[in-house]
């Protein structure tokens, strides 16, 4: 099936099957898509946290907008972004590429330097809002990924960012929490959105046609 | 070929062919992804400016890290999201969510109460912050459907936003340039990136698998 149509036919799942669990295969599918996002400098400046262990997702429901899903879905992905850009974290990201494409290192320091002269002296939290950012191409494409696999999902904002980040420990690991992906099979009964027709603003009033 | 190979398959694009226009038929189906995508709360709270006019792109160029992409590129996609939300914003794609449904208005009033509460008392920089992250998620989709399509493209950061809201009078129809993408097809002797070996942080490094 193609992208549109898998994405046609995915929705944002309320309710799952606590007894259906996905997959290692599959899981590593979506891991791999969110891996291969694009990300802004090609930092890839967040990481992946996932959960399937039920006492950790208990220890995550405390704030959660949909408790059920955190402790029925069979995988919790959490996207956490770097706290802060570093010095430390660009040049490690480029030496590993230039390592990998068996360039000398430094070969892209002009680049690195100019990235460094943006970022280092704006405040953490102006970093963190662009760190953030790069995390929804890769959830966008964790979700395409699982609909092509025809595994249900539901992204989420709505959970209490510090339970979170104290649970997994993220601050230690410099990162700070941002979405997260409920992971698994759909309960049909009580997932009332499934029936629903899928509703996006038309195309017209979507897309603006500039013309001089 | 599968979402990854496509993937796999994508670069982002140093230098585009002038001469090679991209079909208004893969534009509507790159546009079609980016409709397509999840966001939160069903917002859709951006929109989408799609240039190919070569008088328009040329003023487009102050201040882009790549003027000659922003030239040569057959079509430019600005990502511009909502600079604040209200209540008729809000209000406005709940009612056409209903009606779609075939749902009496105010169905989800509950709902929307509620994103108010949240939304409507924030500064318009918080909310923009928001609604711009959303935007993320529709541009990783577009860059996956080209690539299913096999046309090239680059997402971009690198361009002076307030250039690109006055030449496109986003601030009149209430948006701000987040990000763009250029589509066309690649000059493969320019585009010094193509011969490159595609390099991203290894898995066990990107994800935390999380044990009790």
């Amino acid at each position: 099936m193609s992208l549109i149509e898998n994405l046609e036919w995915r929705h944002a799942v309320k309710a799952f099957d606590p007894n259906k669990k996905v997959s290692k295969a599959d899981i590593e599918k979506i891991i791999e898509a969110a891996r291969l996002a694009p990300t802004s400098s090609g930092l890839q400046q967040f990481r992946l946290i996932l959960v399937s262990d039920q006492e950790i997702k208990e220890k995550l429901v405390p704030g959660a907008l949909n408790p059920d899903s955190m402790r029925d879905c069979s995988h919790i992905m959490v996207f956490a972004a770097w706290d802060n850009y570093t010095a430390e974290r660009i040049d490690k990201v480029y030496d590993y590429t230039t390592d990998e494409r068996e360039l000398p290192r430094g070969r892209f320091s002009s680049y690195t330097d100019k990235l460094k002269e943006i970022y280092l002296d704006l405040p953490a939290e102006v970093n963190f809002a662009h760190t953030s950012r790069q995390t929804y191409i890769a959830l966008g494409l964790a979700l395409a990924q699982a609909a092509e696999l025809k595994i249900d999902t539901c992204p989420a904002e709505g959970f209490d960012n510090q339970v979170v980040d104290e649970v997994l420990g993220l601050q230690e690991m410099g990162l700070k929490s941002v979405s997260l992906i409920y992971i698994g099979y759909s309960d049909e009964e009580k997932d009332w959105v499934k029936p629903l027709k899928k509703v996006r603003i038309p195309r017209e009033e979507f897309v603006i046609d500039m013309h001089s």
